[in-house]
């Protein structure tokens, strides 16, 4: 027997879970919402729509909007987006220990 | 904001989560599993679906099977179901408690 979950923030309703932390996870590490996106086996629109449900609930732009320069136009996320992220990648992993460690308490 | 989750056990797939769980204990609370499915707006069926696929995931029973008598034939969780009920009890509060004390270290 193993224990799993599914955790995630809400904002009068959902706000911020697995999904959009893979994707901003993604436009760090890959500079670009193209990349991130595919990498997830999202559809560019979908990705879009993953960010700006998570602003509107968060409060802030997590990536920034720029018209694409000399540099072909890749994505970064904004110094509040990554505060934010690594804030939750915290949080996602007490949690996970959090879990493992009351499973093998009661179950182990 | 708030933190909102679910939790299961698995073992080769889903095994007992708060479904089962709520049958279960209506089960113990009224002593009877149609009134535990009402009181939860599920079907009889669906309701001994819930019983025979944890109870195959568990490895025991967790529901006396037995011909109703004078008594009109209620229904009891066995001395097995009863412990496991009482132990996931305990495991999903340790969890919740687990949960909250998290976010509100990162997010409070």
């Amino acid at each position: 027997m193993k224990v799993a979950y599914k955790v995630w923030l809400e904002n009068e309703g959902k706000a911020f879970g697995e999904g959009p932390y893979q994707l901003l996870r993604g436009i760090e590490q890959t500079g670009s919402l193209h990349m991130a996106a595919m990498n997830l086996e999202m559809s560019y629109q979908k990705a879009w729509n993953v960010l700006n449900d998570c602003e509107k609930k968060l409060g802030f732009d997590v990536i920034e909007r720029r018209v694409g320069g000399v540099s072909g136009g890749g994505s970064n996320l904004t110094v509040a987006g990554k505060a934010f992220l690594k804030q939750y990648e915290r949080f996602r992993e007490d949690v996970r220990y959090a879990i493992e460690k009351t499973f093998h308490k009661h179950f182990g």
